[in-house]
């Protein structure tokens, strides 16, 4: 490991010391200042941020959006302070010193929150949740490897970007990064390096008491190059010669970098370094232990500024030295540079939406094969869609022909780096993770899409909220979507799951009934650049509605699906419950009882649309609305005024008795429904009420 | 690792042979009867089987509930046949062939769901999401471990039950099991054996397409010991070996054991042979192949139930044993007994409610400091508290005074399995997972209690919500529960999460306001024998309301907080937000606009009062109602007729200053309650609408 040697002077070395110091008072000023926030991670790590910062990653600082950056993720978010003080030392031209110091202020443009978020300059991914980032870091990593097998030609490497990311001892231990260590050691994701900022400290005190694994070994079992520092806290060179190593190595690599919490405190390698203000007589008594002013609070002598002079020149010819390749680049494959660019540029493909077929069959089809009528031809079209699948691809029907696997061509001759179909493995939280890192590589380069059963997203859920807090696109696929399962049983039916994603803000969940709504939420979700999506879906096949569902209205969340003259009653249908609105209609205009049916496949996107809108839909105080969805009736009260739903979990039975064991039978509903418009008829009170039916 | 030997003749050799054929052929016939479920995992298992059920596993067939049972845990639930067929052979009297038969039919009593279900006998815990199970397993194991130091004297091993457990393939990448892998290690479970059956099939096809790692040095890195069994499919004596070796293990054991999916069918090996039925074809196929009549379907020879007769009687004599053990026991150690048998009796310890104060101090207390105040004398005084946090000790108020931690006293000398005190480390999911399996050692001996972020339940949510499906009483404790926690920010500021567990069936989550409430939630929780409760709490210091809240009426869901009279509005206040409805009113009642004041801790509980209780306390389409609450809107439709709610995810600023960016200001909300009073007076369809405020 010692293919790259860094020569360090003496001189260099006491420069280098007083940069660590005068970085370490820094960080215990600005926490000091409000008494608040994360000091002793992001000072034990300042040797680690010197390494990167100023001599190993290729970045802009005056062009954060630069393409061929390296990308840098701060997975151990808390210690925020840390990335924000190395941007602003290397010129970031955002974060000024008053920037610097809102960290934790009320200044409501601030560019410091408490954790790292990407609406911010030079922020790749929004960390804070523990294990999100390393995982969003094997995402950018997939999705450097993939645009380097598609784009780059030999002396043309137009993608050359690294990923690097700091771990702490907590991300360790969480299952999502667990995950994503697998699946990154399988693909050999050798454009990632993890620096383990390893000081053995967390909330409860030492890790010893409660993780006391072998944590290098446990990474070469993964398929992990590793890497041991001793003295990490203080030691650029060594840090410096593995990162550099690590750019070379076949592996992904992990760097175990010991290092002190709260270094040269008082209380250093204690958890009470972690999270908040050391008080001001110790900050003062580190000012002085290291020969500073105490008075001189959040200042920064002109000799580190010096010393991290040179990087705004060096990020401006990185950057001047990629736009002259990209031009030879052109010149050579102008075609090919084309579609580059457009990528660049994060354009949606032209004409993506003549991909989709215009019509399809009126079979009985279950919503998730028509999910694969759709998607499958615009995948194949496309190299924009990275899609892939938690180990259901017999289930989700997302391998679209001809398609190649994602996989490491020097372990598996079937696959490629080429390959847009990528096996995540029985790992949801970590796909969903993953796929946010892929997004978040260029605004729209990617637009990747994942898929499970619908349950199973409840696994993944975190890393689709943080898909939505980050606005991300990312289409999440989730099949199985009812009680129609049948036969898995209640582990496997959603009761309470589509709620948490339909009141998430900013986040689209979908319920197609149909092939045509189907087509209708591909487009929307395709179409949608800043939000996620989530497209949910039938097992067993559905009756299709050629003369009621409308493709385009998909996109206003919810419209009459058929409509009669002075209804007295509306059925709101969705999804695979759609057929027991549309029968229960039937039979109650049979007898005379005007009913209108509504399809309501997306709380989102009808949130969107205008008061009158929604009132001359609904028409609420008028008539009485009856929702019928086999899920908790929660949030069905602001649309309809009753409901047949679910009450409780859900039953191991054949999908169309477990419909019928709740109730989900037209006949049923129809009597139901009858009753409930004579209480609506005789009761002021159940006017006002949402009734469960 | 040869301590123990087990002879096998060639007489029996052949015999086990048969033995395997007719199981294999079992399970083929069962999955073909109608169709459907999983055959070939099974299958392949069939030598695991008879080893554990045969050989090694002590239990009662004639009392699945016997206390001291070893514990069964199958975490590739979908292999379910496996155990209700090897119960079928032991004599479990529930599962009688017919029994045994109904596996996927319509039979609504059947005992045979598509994935275990712990409402059933001999089920320990329901399984079928991947990952579950083995946390499960790492729960049961550390309830018998804390038992066992509890109430085990020299010569009384009145428990000395071992944990066993099954995983496949997918088990071992989910990242709950990975981080409840770990944690097993650092423990040193040695009463936990993992049995993996290695098929190495997955339904995308070969483990190899998603995971290349090198699993037996990963289980060794993380602390357990590793055996490995090549012919895992055949070799019964092997096995048994393994097994009872693993016993003796100072560390929890994983058993790799290679084995073949869809044995000895033509699509042996195949993911084909994972989820679906083989064909009748290939069925009389293998039937002929063993040299079995293909017309006698789920048949089970006289000479297989001989083979596994003697195991009602041996479980007989294990209970007869450890009753006659218990006596010995409570006469040489009478109180230790008295308190031992009421564990077993599942009840909870007399008095409990003594321990929690009467009274609070009335100064603002954050309520996870209130809710320390009602727990920790509580989990001091009573042993079946087994209390835990994922690495939050100094933020959530779970840490007791006198407490002792749960550790490995071989390992942590400050430690010992009698400690009641669980560092989970940063490992939400498993956290939840293995608290689950605590709760389900034996129903009521023990009250897991978890902890950490609200925001990290979402980390946690699969596993709670198989809390909520399972009936077990768990409480999880969620500090740091709205965007009051303010500089952290909108990572960890939850919006949406609430609504997921508040339509959750069978989950009871409480936001109580003060101190009082939070008794109160503690005291439902505590009662709340067959359910798991989230006990949702404040980082922030809130106002005390002596005056006007009820510890009593928390059971009733909702309350009136402060009625007066001939109101014309109601306000409802939640949690950490109370103080804005409190004050609001205040302001509106000065100005001459009558409002009262509703408490509302939990939907759970107020969806159990009569219609009556409801309606007086809501007066909809009397009187407005606005809910002040910093979540999502959703769900709230159903009492309030508008919101004060947030519409977006947070944003990282000082708490206070976070309130009043997203309008949560009593002055603000008094303006925006005017003014929709008026539109309410004006527009009849606002009288119909939920108003977002």
């Amino acid at each position: 490991m010692t293919s790259f040697h860094f020569e360090v002077s003496s001189s260099q070395k006491n420069l280098h010391d007083h940069v660590l110091k005068v970085f370490r008072v820094l960080i215990a000023d600005l926490v000091q200042q409000y008494n608040g926030g994360h000091p002793g991670g992001a000072m034990g790590m300042a040797a680690i941020g010197v390494a990167l910062w100023k001599y190993v990653m290729k970045y802009a600082p005056n062009d954060p959006d630069y393409f061929n950056r390296d990308r840098f993720v701060l997975s151990n978010g808390h210690t925020c302070l840390f990335q924000y003080a190395f941007q602003h030392l290397v010129g970031y031209k955002h974060m000024d010193i008053e920037q610097l110091k809102s960290y934790h202020s009320n200044r409501l443009d601030s560019y410091c929150p408490g954790h790292p978020e990407n609406e911010f300059p030079g922020i790749e991914v929004t960390t804070g949740a523990l294990g999100q980032g390393i995982s969003n870091a094997v995402g950018l990593a997939i999705a450097t490897k993939n645009l380097q097998a598609t784009y780059n030609k030999p002396d043309f490497p137009v993608v050359s970007n690294h990923v690097f990311c700091m771990v702490g001892d907590a991300c360790l231990q969480e299952g999502v990064a667990l995950e994503s260590i697998s699946l990154a050691g399988h693909l050999g994701l050798s454009n990632l390096t993890v620096t383990y900022d390893n000081n053995q400290i967390t909330c409860d005190g030492s890790v010893s008491i409660t993780n006391t694994e072998n944590i290098n070994e446990k990474m070469r079992a993964c398929n992990w190059e590793v890497i041991e520092i001793m003295d990490g806290s203080n030691d650029i060179a060594a840090i410096v010669e593995a990162l550099e190593y690590s750019k070379s190595s076949d592996k992904p690599t992990f760097i175990n970098i010991h290092t002190r919490i709260g270094i040269d405190t008082t209380i250093e390698g204690d958890a009470a370094a972690h999270g908040a203000a050391f008080g001001q007589a110790e900050v003062d008594r580190l000012h002085k232990a290291y020969g500073f002013n105490p008075e001189e609070r959040i200042h920064i002598p002109q000799d580190v500024y010096d010393f991290f002079g040179d990087l705004q020149a060096k990020g401006d010819e990185h950057k001047r030295d990629w736009n002259l390749l990209v031009e030879r680049y052109s010149a050579a494959y102008p075609e090919l540079a084309q579609e580059f660019l457009s990528r660049v540029r994060g354009e949606l493909p032209d004409n993506w939406k003549a991909a989709i077929p215009q019509t399809f069959p009126e079979l009985d089809t279950p919503s998730r094969a028509s999910s694969g009528l759709v998607i499958n031809p615009l995948t194949a079209a496309f190299k924009n869609f990275l899609v892939g699948t938690a180990d259901l691809t017999p289930s989700v029907h997302m391998a679209y022909k001809g398609r190649v696997d994602f996989q490491n061509p020097d372990r598996d001759a079937q696959g490629d780096f080429l390959g847009r179909y990528i096996h995540y493995g029985i790992r949801e939280h970590s796909m969903a993770a993953i796929a946010n890192g892929i997004a978040a590589y260029n605004e729209g380069t990617f637009i990747p899409v994942t898929s499970s059963f619908l349950m199973f997203y409840l696994y993944a859920a975190p890393a689709v909220r943080y898909g939505a807090l980050s606005q991300l696109q990312v289409i999440h696929v989730g099949t199985h979507d009812s009680i129609g399962i049948g036969e898995d049983g209640p582990t496997h039916q959603p009761i309470s799951l589509p709620i948490l994603f339909r009141s998430m803000p900013n986040m689209n969940f979908m319920r197609p009934c149909d092939s045509v709504e189907t087509a209708g939420a591909w487009e929307v979700a395709v179409a949608s650049r800043k939000n996620p999506s989530i497209i949910s879906l039938s097992r067993h096949k559905l009756k299709q509605y050629p003369r009621f569902s409308r493709r385009e209205l998909v996109a206003k969340g919810a419209y009459h699906f058929n409509k009669v003259d002075n209804e007295v009653l509306n059925i709101i249908g969705v999804g695979s419950e759609m057929q027991f609105a549309v029968e229960a209609a039937q039979i109650l205009n049979n007898k005379g009882i005007a009913t209108s049916v509504i399809s309501f496949p997306s709380y989102y996107l009808f949130e969107k649309q205008p008061k009158e809108y929604k009132r001359l839909l609904l028409q609420r105080g008028k008539i009485p609305t009856v929702v019928i969805e086999a899920y908790a009736p929660n949030g069905w009260e602001r649309y309809a005024t009753a409901g047949v739903n679910m009450k409780t979990f859900g039953k191991s039975l054949p999908g169309p008795d477990t419909y019928k064991y709740f109730g989900f039978d037209s006949k049923v509903i129809v009597e139901k429904i009858e009753k409930y418009l004579d209480t609506w008829g005789e009761d002021e009170n159940v006017r006002h009420e949402f009734v469960e039916l």
